[in-house]
């Protein structure tokens, strides 16, 4: 494990204004930079630093290349009064994203409900930004995207889809919104990698070898993932039927089947072929003040989080989180401390920089 | 375990007429009673008996006692374009389901998604058959609702909201349709209830002991539960964090924060308190024609489910399943063979059946 000396605490502006200098300078424009720079940072203050600047690398390297469509700009391909499909021309999962929802809000502001689907698209970084995005709104957010496959199938053994993100978020006055952003497989791939790294073991029930048992060695599974041998993650409630796996199963699916079929983009193992990323993204925007006035909801649903956060702990714990409030803490701290970056990070994105000409 | 020797199968039609009668005899309207039969009567079919005709009782006994409104006429309190909030008035929470889901449905074919919230109402029986019914209307279906409190939040220790059902089907054509019906608790109370019968032990991760500590004993859980000692059901993916709990608990709040605060109902352990069950049900209805082609999203989404059937399978395994196959094969079973009924139900539903002059 890494030594607090050897991390550097960022400014978050000066890590924003980096990201959006070295996109604009592999050619992406300065307002979809700067919407991608800001997604990045989200990511990092909220404590998901797998999905922060340690990420920036792939977004610059693919616009840079051609093989993310830097100057996109995502189409209405068709629309009704509550919903949108929208075309990202193969660009920046971002702006797609951010443009997606934005529909999704100003639809729910006549309709009550929205939902707005991204085809033609690339990675977009945390869901939970979109999600939040509508509580700026007033209005409940959800946000979901299929990804590269590593999740296998209840009883299956080899990645078929990705760890497809389900983020809801729920606005509430005077306090930091309900805010729930999970992949859809027990274990986040971030953190296995940064497991692998030293070597820790991970608890069974995480993932599974090319048989398609239940491994715990970190090492070989990150290899595996790497080299398409066929290791694989496990979906939500592990291995089989025992502990709920076929659930988190649906769920990863469910998620396919809204952000590919739904879409008319790619799905499951066919995302990242040779015609591209091809990902999909689907979101809902729900207005609160449709359905009965926004007081008596916040009322409503800050005594039910309340009910919950003095209920009877177990013993030896000492309190319970409600989801969005470790993030909402992290954020609070890093907004004042920085965001703290690790040596490998840091060699990283110096690196990036210099090839760019630009400096953290 | 019971013979199949003490196993009675009925005609479905059998079924749902006694069940119909029993809560006509009760004092529910001929046509609120034949929609009550055919929810219990699709839970049998599909194998979900634990929501079947062994349920009847309580459906009839509190329409005759009071406790729910066998009279009510749920009410549209609030509209827009694409949402709906209903007062179920204390009513049968089915009757209450099915105008909710029709009304998604008719505004759906408007403005391409719709949400619709109930309040004040009871239990409905399977989620499944709410999402299920806008499938026939060639759209997707999402059903929640919350419940009596059985599942502990994330490291709490006492039982704080309820299984908290999401289903969401999906249409398609020439096949079953994809159909996803989980409670958020690792485990379903039913199948916990069938091994105290027998004094199995169920797996740890399932449930909790007053202490917050996992605990194996189903039948001291199931008393426990019955009598509010605290002792809880685990949210899906277990005790703590380790196994993605947080991310069942996650999932089982939003249920609760859509249906209870969202609706204007109640939430959380303040269900069924002195003013009755106040639970609420949240439906959306999406309808595929907004976003594409029908033909396009069927043949995607068919592709999509046939890459997973194909996949490699693991170690022992000769099967993946699609969220709904397993059930839609007990159907067509069931609809020939008859719904198996054991000797214990059987007894049950034939002494309601005597208290209300109706034979099976």
């Amino acid at each position: 494990m890494l030594d607090d000396a050897e991390i550097t605490y960022v400014p978050p502006e000066k890590l924003r204004q980096f990201s959006q200098k070295c996109l604009a300078a592999a050619g992406v424009s300065e307002t979809d930079a700067g919407i991608v720079a800001d997604v990045l940072l989200a990511a990092d203050l909220r404590g998901k630093e797998s999905h922060g600047i340690a990420r920036l690398r792939r977004y610059v390297k693919g616009s840079a290349s051609g093989e993310i469509n830097a100057k996109a700009v995502p189409q209405i391909i068709g629309e009704t009064a509550g919903t949108a499909t929208l075309d990202a021309q193969n660009g920046l999962g971002q702006p797609a994203g951010v443009k997606a929802m934005e529909i999704a809000v100003s639809k729910a502001k006549k309709t009550g409900v929205a939902a707005v689907t991204v085809k033609n698209t690339n990675h977009f970084g945390i869901a939970g930004y979109y999600s939040l995005l509508a509580c700026r709104s007033g209005m409940i957010g959800i946000a979901m995207t299929n990804a590269s496959p590593q999740v296998a199938p209840t009883f299956g053994a080899e990645p078929m889809f990705g760890t497809n993100p389900i983020a809801v978020a729920i606005p509430l006055r005077d306090a930091p919104p309900f805010s729930f952003d999970m992949a859809t497989s027990t274990a986040p791939r971030g953190k296995l990698e940064r497991m692998s790294w030293y070597g820790e073991p991970m608890p069974q029930g995480w993932a599974i070898d090319p048989d398609g048992c239940e491994t715990t060695d970190t090492v070989n599974l990150i290899k595996g993932l790497k080299a398409h041998s066929g290791h694989a993650l496990l979906p939500l409630g592990g291995a089989g039927e025992l502990h709920g796996g076929h659930k988190g199963f649906g769920l990863g699916l469910l998620v396919d089947l809204l952000c590919g079929p739904l879409t008319g983009s790619k799905w499951g193992k066919r995302v990242y072929d040779a015609s591209g990323a091809q990902l999909g993204h689907f979101f809902i925007a729900l207005d609160i003040e449709a359905f009965l006035p926004y007081s008596v909801f916040d009322e409503n649903a800050k005594t039910l989080l309340q009910d919950l956060r003095t209920a009877k702990k177990a013993k030896g714990k000492e309190r319970i989180y409600i989801p969005g409030e470790k993030s909402a803490e992290k954020l609070k701290e890093r907004t004042r401390m920085g965001v703290p970056v690790t040596p490998a990070v840091m060699e990283d994105i110096s690196s990036l920089g210099r090839d760019y000409g630009v400096s953290l």
